[in-house]
């Protein structure tokens, strides 16, 4: 058969040990570029797989700078009294329940808060005195925290040009946020809002209170202390200080900077265990300040009795 | 050569076709695992990718549901005008500031705050009517969220057969908790304030809050709605809660059950984008109630004036 005859006369054959050498040395040379890869790729495979075996809650733990993680280490034998807790307590008081109370109770508490809007435009003339905005911070500090961490730090600024500079910063990135990185969803959603990436109240409120969460914290001995639930934490003190400035008669704003946090961290010189979660302008309502016409849910769209 | 003969003589040289047909089909289907392999673990890596160049801030921001994720997407040539905000507004209104305010002003506010301590023994007899819970809850409910998508839920158990459920619920994966998957410096932290697995204020207190966050909504026509910072929006309606708790004369605990959350989500028959962020027993602090003699940190400590 020609073909046959093809085939027995043709290079392959011909040279056959050559062939087999080549396609042997080829099939080696795979077989370590994919040991390598997967190894490398195990690796991400291995830290992914961790992320998603984490415990549903871990997440917010806090800072997992330990080495042993935020688990147990499974060959950790350290008998249990070699740990030290970080919060010294010398006894436990009887307590007697809430003795400072509003004379309205609830009631008069949901007015208050519901009295309360976000501003997006400040009077740049009327100027709270600091011992006010020193009292709501000091009234956002009563917020629980994860093991009694208090992970929080609450810059407050004044300085006209601090306050410039941060308007720059945060109007930069804003500008590309609005313009790239945010999705086209979310840009539409903010329009009935009327927020874009100018940002006045950054100058023209008289304080910035910008809210730092510590991720981690420092024992005595300088070794690291780990923050439990700091986001939390933080987050539940700011719902508290809006609380407080209500009550002050001042107005604020919750905003989160997107991609800020670095830059503004470092203008105001914060340690690296600190990180910016949310901004506030602080202040009164300009004159010609318009909020929009926005209805709450109803108690029994949000509430489920069991 | 005795070698040579023995090569020339060999079942493979022999068999020359055979053995070159076997490394083929042994190359080829490596390669076919290869790429699969590959395949799977370069999703993976895509994905860890992703995460590692998020922005700073953005992890905050909501579910990324959307194939398009929260960034725009390159070739996402739509215009704008084809995005149809999620949130209805027909109109701005003049604000006039705060008009409902404290008489005593933040100071009174602080009183009012600092006098809050998180309760673990409560009286099972005295129950405060849900009149008082509802108004908290409205309070709660007024607290800012991200494009005003208010992404919470909050879960009232009154019935004691659903409360002791859930505290088994709790107190089986609070056993595993502290005995396996909390560090060791974990449980050493939480020793000062006296907590472990067993868990009384489940079934004493009055009222669980469970506090939900959507981590997505729905809009009218079934679509999914990204629900923007919807951790923090909930964690400051919390804090909200907390004070208005407080001016109520309850007490509570805010309490965050580890690993918990899908299987108290599925007892209360919660739908899948809601997930539970935190759990507070309320009601009135027992006869008996002791607290730890904490102390909280100094303004100065916490706030830095620039």
């Amino acid at each position: 058969m020609e073909l046959n005859s093809l085939f027995l006369n043709s290079w392959l054959v011909k040279n056959w040990k050559i062939a087999l050498a080549a396609l042997l040395v080829i099939a080696l040379a795979n077989f370590v570029r994919y040991i390598t890869k997967l190894q490398r790729y195990t690796k991400i495979f291995e830290f992914s797989k961790h992320r998603k075996t984490l415990l549903d809650g871990e997440e917010y733990v806090g800072a997992d700078f330990n080495s042993k993680g935020n688990k147990r280490a499974p060959d950790d034998t350290t008998p249990n009294n070699s740990y030290v807790p970080a919060l010294k307590v010398d006894k436990h008081v009887p307590f007697n329940g809430a003795t400072v109370t509003l004379p309205g109770g609830p009631k008069q508490f949901y007015e208050l808060a519901n009295n309360r809007r976000s501003v997006r435009s400040y009077s740049a003339k009327r100027i709270p005195p600091l011992e006010l905005i020193e009292e709501c911070i000091r009234a956002a500090s009563t917020a629980p925290s994860g093991a009694h961490t208090e992970p929080w730090t609450f810059c407050v600024i004044s300085d006209p040009n601090i306050k410039q500079h941060i308007r720059e910063i945060i109007e930069t990135e804003e500008e590309m946020n609005y313009a790239q990185r945010m999705h086209r969803q979310w840009t539409a959603d903010l329009t009935p809002l009327r927020t874009n990436h100018i940002k006045p109240y950054l100058t023209d409120a008289p304080y910035l209170i910008l809210v730092f969460k510590q991720i981690y914290g420092y024992l005595p001995n300088g070794e690291r202390k780990q923050h439990y639930y700091n986001e939390i934490s933080v987050a539940i003190a700011t719902g508290i200080l809006l609380c407080a400035l209500q009550a002050a008669g001042l107005n604020s704003l919750v905003t989160t900077p997107l991609n800020c946090g670095l830059a503004l961290r470092k203008l105001l010189a914060r340690p690296e265990n600190e990180k910016l979660l949310l901004l506030l302008p602080v202040g009164y309502a300009a004159d010609d300040c318009v909020v929009p016409d926005l209805k709450r849910k109803a108690l029994k769209e949000i509430m489920h009795l069991y």
